[in-house]
C-alpha cells in the first residue's frame, strides 16, 4: 500500500480502543453515564467513596459492602514514614504535579510486591494509592509553606480528611459536599488520554503504578487536566464582572482561546458542567466570592450569545475552577484534585484491561526514506 | 450504532496512530531501518551517538555536528547532588526499574523549566535525560551493593561511561562496542508500548519527564522490555547445552512460553536478533561464557526444527540476554539497559508528535447498562 493510500485518524478521534463498562458518554445530548446511572443522580444522591465502588465492581454497594469498602479506604489514608521524609526532602518550588506523579511512582518502592497484576492485586493497590495521594498532595503543599504535615484523620470520609490535611483544620460541611460532589464529577470520562494511557502501560503487564504515573503525567497537560487552571488565569485577569464583555470580546477578536470552553466530546453542554454550575454558585455565596462567580456567568453568558449555535459551551473545567477557588485551594493545585479523582476511573480502567488483556501495539505510517545507503562521514 | 455492529481492533493491531520518519519495519521480509538506513548497517558502521542524532534529526551528522552533539551529550552525563543524595536513600531492594521510572520522573523537580515543549526545548531535556540516565542506573547499581558511587568520566563515549561508572572500572574495548551495538539495535522500533505511551503522553503537550516517564513505566512489562529477563531465567534452568532438547521439549510439551521467540511483528526472523547472535557469540568467546552460548544456540536449532514454519524465530530480546550476561550485567539490569538504548527512540517520537501534535483520544465501545436508576442504599 502506497503512502498515499493510507489514511489514519489522527489523535486516534474516533477509533474505538478498549471496551468498558464503566461511563457511557454521549456527547451531542450531553449525556454521562457511570455504569448506566445518569450523573446528575449520583452528583446529587451518592458519595465519592459509593462511586468509586460503582466503577471498580460495576454495581452500587450494599450497606456493609460500602461500610467495608469505606473502612478500608480510610485504613490506608496513612503514608509510610520513609515516603514523608522523601516528600520534605524535596524541591519547595517544585510543580506539584512533578511531585505527585513522582510520589505516586515512589509507593512501588515501599510495596513488597509492587509488580503482582492479578485483577484482585490490582484492585488493592489502587485501593491503596487511592488512599494515600491525598496526602502526598497535602503533605507536599504543607512542606512547601513550611508548615508540619498533618497526619490523616480516619474517621473523616475521603474529602473532608484531604481538606483536614490541607488546612489542618475540619472543613465545613459545605465544603466537604461540594468537594465530594467534584471528586464524583472528574472520577471517570471513557477513554480520555490520560486513562488511555493508563490502559496502554498496564497491557505489557507492568504493574499498577507504572499505569497510574503514566496517567498522571498525561493529566498535566493543558490539553487535558491542566485546563482548570487556565480558567483560573482567565478569570484573575478580568478585574470585575463589569470588565467581562469587553475582555472577552477582546479575546475572541485576537483569536485567543477562551479557556473552559469546548470539548472535544461534547458538541452540546458537558452534563458535568451544569452540576458544577449550581454548586459553585452555592460555595462562592457561602465563602464570600460572588464576584467570581458573577464573572464565570457572565463569560458563559457571552459566549453562549456567541458560539452556542457552534456547538461550544462551557466544559467540566469552567466551573470547577470557581469551584477550588472558593474550597481555598491555590492554583497549583486545580490539576491535583483531578488526579484525586481520576484514580478512580484510571484503576477501574486498569482493573477491566487486566481482565480481558491485549498488548497495545499500533503501527505507523512511515513517511521517511528506504534503502537508504550509510555514507561514511567523510563523504557526508 | 448497535454494539453487535461495532467493530474494533484490540490492542489497536493493524491501525495506524501516529506518522513517523524515524524507523521502518516490514516484519515479513524482516527489514528493520532507521531513516531509509538498514539496521545491520548502522550496527556494524555507526556508533550510538551518531544513531540518536540521525534518528532525532533525520539525517547523519557531519563530523564537525556529531562532535557537537557528542560534547552535549558527555557536558550533561553528572546528575546534580540533590539526585545523587535522592538515590543514596532509596531502599535497596528496590526493582531497577521501578527505580528509573521514579528518577527520570524526579528530574523534573531539579529542572526549572521542565514543562517548556517547543520542539527545541524538548530536544534539549530529551539530550539531558539520554545524558543523565545511565547514572541513575549505575548509581543505584552501586548504591545497593554498598559501593560508592562513581563519577562519569566526559573523556568516554556513552557505552563506555556507563559500564564504567557501573562497574568503577574500564571497560574492554570489546565490551565497549558489544554493549554499543547493543544500544544502535535497541534505539527505535515503531509504534511499540511504550513509545506508543509516550506519544500519547506528550499529546496532551504535558512535558518531556511525563512523556519518558510513562515509557519506561510500560518498557517494565513482560509483554514488553521485560522479556528479556525472561530469557536469561530460561537459560539458568537449562543445566548445560546436552539438557536444551530434553528441557524444550519439555517445556512445548506443556504448552509453557519458551521465552525470547516470536514477536508480534515480525514474521520473519527479527533483523536485530541476526546481529546480536554474531555479537554474543564472539562475547561469549572473550568471556568465558561460550556455554551460555551453546544453549542459545541449541535452543534456537530447536525451536527452528519445530516452528520455523509457522513464522516463530528468535526476537531481539533472545540473543541480548546473552550479550548483557557476558557483559557482567545482573538479571535485574537487563530492562534498564533497553530504557538506556530506547530514550533515544522515545524522545525522537516525543519530537515529532509536538511539531505536528493532535491530542490522542480514542473512544470505547461502551458494553454496560444504560439509564439505570439510581437505587437508594436501603432498597439495594
Amino acid at each position: 500500500m502506497s503512502t498515499a493510500e493510507k489514511t489514519f485518524s489522527k489523535g486516534l478521534e474516533g477509533v474505538i480502543a478498549a471496551q468498558t463498562e464503566m461511563s457511557f458518554i454521549n456527547g451531542t445530548e450531553g449525556i454521562l453515564e457511570y455504569v448506566g446511572i445518569a450523573i446528575g443522580d449520583l452528583a446529587s444522591k451518592s458519595s465519592f467513596e459509593e462511586t468509586v465502588f460503582l466503577l471498580w465492581n460495576k454495581r452500587l454497594p450494599s450497606r456493609s459492602e460500602l461500610e467495608s469498602f469505606t473502612q478500608s479506604l480510610r485504613a490506608n489514608y496513612g503514608l509510610c514514614d520513609e515516603m514523608i521524609t522523601q516528600i520534605k526532602s524535596l524541591p519547595t518550588d517544585a510543580e506539584p504535579m512533578h511531585v505527585i506523579r513522582t510520589m505516586i511512582s515512589m509507593l512501588s518502592l515501599y510495596d513488597t510486591n509492587p509488580n503482582e497484576n492479578s485483577v484482585e492485586a490490582a484492585r488493592e493497590k489502587a485501593l491503596n494509592i487511592l488512599a494515600v495521594t491525598p496526602m502526598i498532595v497535602a503533605a507536599f503543599d504543607r512542606h512547601r509553606r513550611g508548615l508540619e504535615v498533618v497526619a490523616p484523620d480516619a474517621s473523616l470520609g475521603f474529602a473532608a480528611n484531604f481538606l483536614y490535611m490541607l488546612n489542618g483544620e475540619k472543613p465545613t460541611d459545605a465544603m466537604i459536599r461540594a468537594f465530594d460532589i467534584c471528586m464524583i464529577t472528574h472520577a471517570d470520562h471513557g477513554l480520555n488520554n490520560s486513562t488511555f494511557a493508563a490502559r496502554v502501560v498496564i497491557s505489557t503487564l507492568s504493574d499498577v503504578y507504572s499505569a497510574i504515573t503514566a496517567a498522571v503525567g498525561s493529566l498535566r497537560g493543558p490539553l487535558h487536566g491542566g485546563a482548570n487552571e487556565g480558567v483560573m488565569k482567565m478569570l484573575n485577569l478580568i478585574p470585575s464582572v463589569d470588565d467581562a464583555e469587553d475582555h472577552v470580546m477582546n479575546m475572541i477578536k485576537n483569536k485567543e482561546r477562551i479557556m473552559g470552553f469546548g470539548h472535544r466530546v461534547y458538541k452540546s453542554k458537558d452534563p458535568r458542567a451544569s452540576e458544577l454550575m449550581t454548586l459553585a454558585k452555592q460555595l462562592a455565596d457561602d465563602t464570600g466570592n460572588m464576584d467570581l462567580y458573577l464573572k464565570s456567568n457572565a463569560i458563559e453568558n457571552i459566549m453562549e450569545r456567541e458560539y452556542a449555535s457552534k456547538g461550544i459551551y462551557p466544559n467540566v473545567d469552567f466551573y470547577s475552577a470557581t469551584t477550588y477557588h472558593c474550597i481555598g485551594l491555590k492554583l497549583d493545585l486545580f490539576t491535583p484534585m483531578f488526579v484525586l479523582a481520576r484514580i478512580a476511573g484510571w484503576s477501574g480502567h486498569v482493573i477491566e484491561q487486566l481482565g480481558d488483556n491485549r498488548l497495545f501495539r499500533p503501527t505507523t505510517d512511515y513517511v521517511g526514506p528506504h534503502a537508504a545507503p550509510y555514507v561514511s562521514i567523510d563523504d557526508r
